[in-house]
């Protein structure tokens, strides 16, 4: 049955614990990979809240496709939550979301597109750079001929790649990290362009508005 | 004799044959170079098979060349088929195609215009990697003081090199392999690019129509 | 108490003053990290002006933002100033908006809109690269392990960062280098996709204008 | 005396000529840097011709100078032309307007807009890459610790400059050539940006022709 206005409501209502459980997700996550010294019971914890985040996650997309009427409709348009359902790794860009969603409580934003563009693919790039960071620092610091050591080489790596500068003096060399590193191209190049262009059209606009040519 | 009609009636009905060489010469081709423990005879087909595509093209590219009015016209508007049969690296392009053809029986696409040039140009920008990671890999692997080893390095080369990072721990040493390079970053740049401005173009139309300006 | 009009006279009366300020920061600057065989002297001199310029600028700042009415809006609209303030690499920036000054005052300026992005931003860019240069040269001169010895090597260096080609051979490896790496990425990046993006308009329009479609 | 007949007269029968010899400058320079060794005399030859090529255009463009009526308007117009004078590497652009030359004479070319500028923007591209292949391989080849030996390293290293992929197995170690490394980027960079901008509007037009939305 297609009933649009109960899964509005259930949109607005599920927004704020789902970012919330994104937070602690990465949180979680960065946690458990960065403090291997930690005893045993916080990593215990922290699988926990990851476990937890990502059921929270598949049971709300659930909860939404099973009340969507069209369905395959309600994939195309929400692909998004479809694939932060199976890859774990781009749960970030929910965040993005949850930001929107309590700038839109306190009054609706008056930031112009561009600038609104800008914000949100950053703060998306900067998500995804963070995540792949620990993903990667995971697997590749134990890794033999690794040339990423610690987490700040990890971060100084995701930050070259997605500048697409790529010095290589630290690179992926495991499988996992490879992919991770493929993956970090191909979504992080996109949303960096799309930086990038509005960045280039605000510009344009700012020396436009400024500086009117004379008739 | 121009005849136009007949001509359209040729390519509906050859769509499909090519599209299956298409693959078949890919798929020909990955085998035979990455197996080279494989028993003879598998190459030999392999090669009869490569060989076979590959005439198929040039009859398909001759007879509608022949079958054209204005046959300079012809070349320049079909300049991609042309290039296709001199150059087999580029043949997967003309998979494009192929999956074009298919939809399009399957009833019109319905895909804005953004997500069909993002799918098309990704597409072929992942076949050409595919391609150029094959003949690098062949090239590269018995050649002294090269860094690509196996054909994971390949890949993780033709991406790196797609995305403009271009790490440089693995790169083609050899006349051959660095030849399939440049050509990589000349046509698969043009296509990333085209993803990457399509995709912002659309980000931009998402935000706008999710958030109407207040009027 | 707003008072757009004093404080539009103190911006006309400050510009020249506050241009002049930047670029001697910039080069007491240049001159304390190059000349550190320098007698003492100068480098206390240099000191002594670069502090003295950032004081200027903080208190310019503040005045202006004291006699905005609506002090949010004021920080949003001259975010650029409040970035000045907190971070002097940054500094250069303001030279643009002198060199603005002064064109504007010898009559206004007559060039088109892409030329004159194309120009700020580049010149933007060259003295961000400029001062990025200095800061990562002076971090990494004495570091373990540094592959940046030179004063040109840092400018090899920053060349190859803002044009994302990112060879390589020579890379910050301490922390601070590193840091100012990313920064240089993230604003030089967006500033060269600018120009990048005004030339081409700039060719599209030189070659419409130069050869009219045949009607 | 402003005379905008006789300087069009001029230079409809200076193009001929003046694009001769942008080719037989390029050549005498490639001859010259790639053959060490040949005999004195052809250097000899290769020298006088680059001498003369250069007095050429040098005479030209006094020439058509002092002809103009307003002198700075004409260097603002013919700005390409004035930094020929200066630095003959970037002499090869004038090839592009030669090839335009040649074109207009076998009637109006009737290519779209931007296949004119892909084409225009790729060949300076082209002879832009072949120059500073040129002048960097002459002043590495003998530098201690170089890693371009040879002419084929030194095509590499540029092709994988302008393509900002910058693989940086191969780069420039002396000053000269990594000035020219540096215009090469900078030169390099907004012409293949033009390129791929170009490019990515043709691919959408084609697109948009071929399937037109359904209404």
């Amino acid at each position: 049955m297609r009933d649009d206005s109960r899964t509005k409501a259930w949109e607005r209502r599920s927004e704020l614990p789902l970012g919330v459980a994104s937070l602690l997700f990465l949180g979680a996550y960065a946690v458990h990979v960065l403090g291997p010294g930690l005893p045993t019971w916080v990593h215990v914890v922290c699988l926990t809240v990851i476990c937890a985040a990502w059921a929270l996650f598949v049971a709300d997309f659930l909860v939404r496709w099973g009340a969507a009427g069209r369905r395959l409709a309600f994939v195309r348009r929400h692909w998004l939550d479809a694939v932060v359902v199976v890859l774990p790794l781009l749960r970030p860009l929910r965040v993005v979301r949850f930001y929107e969603a309590v700038q839109r409580r306190n009054g609706r934003p008056r930031l112009s597109l561009h600038v609104r563009v800008m914000l949100y693919a950053g703060l998306s790039a900067v998500l995804l750079g963070f995540a792949a960071s620990l993903t990667v620092y995971q697997h590749e610091r134990t890794a033999p001929h690794a040339t990423i050591h610690t987490f700040g080489d990890s971060v100084w790596w995701a930050c070259s790649t997605l500048s697409t500068v790529g010095y290589g003096d630290v690179a992926p060399v495991t499988v996992v990290g490879r992919l991770v590193a493929v993956g970090l191209m191909a979504c992080g190049l996109a949303l960096l362009g799309a930086v990038t262009g509005s960045f280039s059209s605000w510009l344009v606009e700012v020396f436009t508005r400024e500086e009117p040519p004379e008739s």
